[in-house]
């Protein structure tokens, strides 16, 4: 899925900077307007969990600080932790080559699932043995 | 996005275990037959690249223990480093929450990034000053 501004970017050099809100305006957001972010804990480096956010997401979450996702199943802003408590600090940003998915590095306060489990990633494939395990207690 | 699957998941204790195909058969797919798969470094735990698969390039991932993708751009099943010899084999693959979202981690053999970065996400936002700064050369 390569488009011409991201393409445009692989030649830069390292430490070489583009205007934040000329990269936004061009990353590939799907037909309902969401691109896949990716949440990781900057401490431990553990994937803690996958979720969406549009545009304005993304500026919210940036400017504010806080992780803020959109709800497909709500249809409406969904700032981690604001019923829960267990909020997601943003301490880095990153978008991919072709500007189809977010890294965001947080500092998660409390579990990231809903489960009450560290992380969404639970569900471990023993491939072995054509199993999947259960990681962790609900909490 | 829950599903009465994963939610009776959720109350199983730790190292319970359930068939592999019966979760496989209940992951969310989208309208296209793809679920996004976040690859990570299994030793350093960075997030190399995300990208998508379908049931058919899981169930191949987890018989050859390479990673294999989707490629929506060709359309075809993407073995990677098939062409650059950058393959990725498959150390553990996991599930999230609510069955829209595979981490998979992995060892990498040379570098993620088709611009021959170590990973695919290079570009990192430099939110004080409004830009987003280029992470290494493009080797």
């Amino acid at each position: 899925m390569y488009q011409k501004f991201f393409r445009e970017l692989e030649d830069l050099p390292d430490k070489e900077t583009v205007p934040l809100n000329e990269v936004i305006d061009h990353l590939v957001f799907n037909d309902s307007g969401l691109i896949p972010v990716i949440t990781q804990d900057v401490e431990t480096k553990d994937v803690l969990m996958m979720a969406w956010m549009n545009k304005a997401a993304i500026e919210k979450t940036l400017s504010e600080g806080r992780m803020t996702y959109w709800s497909r199943s709500r249809n409406e802003f969904w700032t981690k932790g604001e019923s829960s408590g267990n909020t997601q600090e943003l301490i880095n940003m990153s978008f991919d080559c072709d500007g189809d998915a977010v890294l965001c590095q947080v500092n998660q306060s409390g579990p990231a699932c809903h489960t009450l489990r560290p992380n969404c990633f639970y569900l471990k494939v023993d491939n072995k043995n054509n199993r999947v395990t259960v990681i962790g207690n609900r909490g």
